[in-house]
């Protein structure tokens, strides 16, 4: 199969360490830069309150694209013993470890300065290549959503541990 | 800045041709093939209504890649004249032609036999590099939207001419 090259439009601009990130159940503060070449691409994005950054996760090795199962080791901070976590494909993850580690992270946009935008909610390290910008339109929220039982029972659990819902 | 080489993990699988796709509002039904090499990945993933599709829109050209402001010619089907559409960043839009072409695209998960699933509303063409899959869970959900002038505007006025709302 064909390979695909691609320059990122961007960077991800964080003021603290990998593992503050790592470690922060929602997400940083912090900057999207945007290359000056691209800046008239922004144009209009202000008022959306949330938008939708795609970005490359360099920091993934070349073993970590191998793997295709895992388990939300994230959640034995709040107290999950390993057992517990069910081992399920990396497609139904949002694990960086994947064949082809592109974060989808939906952050708040709080504003921007001409080719910088200020937004929360990142879980994305300093440094970061950015791919891409999209807006968080209404057609994004999808109702009736349904889960397979393992989710929802994960979710559940969660819920009991934390006393509130958090990413999966 | 970096090149990054990715190389794609499956195939969007439709069977009408690329008029069709692009013609229709709400997306048509298709397969995505999962390459077998990562068929693991997808265990767990029965039961989630909605996945979402990165895509590589390998039919974008150079010259289409060097867009950087957009009007939303798609809504000229519904009545619109070209005057009515407002000129903005394609990184506040969802259109093909943009510096890196990734398609984000939700899409209803009918079924899956090993490594092929079957969905609904692809807006993709017949043939598209997939690059990832990520579940739709409840977290990707965002309540209180805010959206600026212009997008507000263009979302009633779609409304009125087609009776709901659609993709903007």
């Amino acid at each position: 199969m064909m390979e695909i090259v691609i320059k990122p439009i961007g960077v991800v601009r964080v003021d603290v360490d990998d593992d503050i990130v790592r470690s922060s159940l929602d997400g940083v503060s912090g900057r999207i830069e945007i290359f000056e070449e691209y800046s008239d691409g922004l144009e209009g994005i202000d008022g959306f309150s949330n938008i939708i950054v795609l970005a490359y996760l360099h920091k993934v090795s070349e073993e970590q694209r191998r793997v295709l199962k895992v388990k939300h080791k994230r959640l034995i901070r709040l107290g999950f013993s390993i057992d517990e976590l069910p081992e399920v494909g990396v497609f139904c993850t949002d694990s960086p470890h994947r064949p082809v580690p592109i974060a989808l992270t939906i952050v708040k946009l709080l504003g921007r300065k001409e080719n910088i935008l200020y937004v929360e909610n990142l879980d994305l390290y300093d440094g970061t290549p950015v791919l891409d910008i999209k807006p968080y339109t209404s057609d994004r929220v999808i109702k009736d959503l349904k889960f397979p039982e393992w989710y929802s029972r994960l979710m559940k659990k969660v819920e009991e541990k934390l006393g509130r819902e958090t990413n999966l």
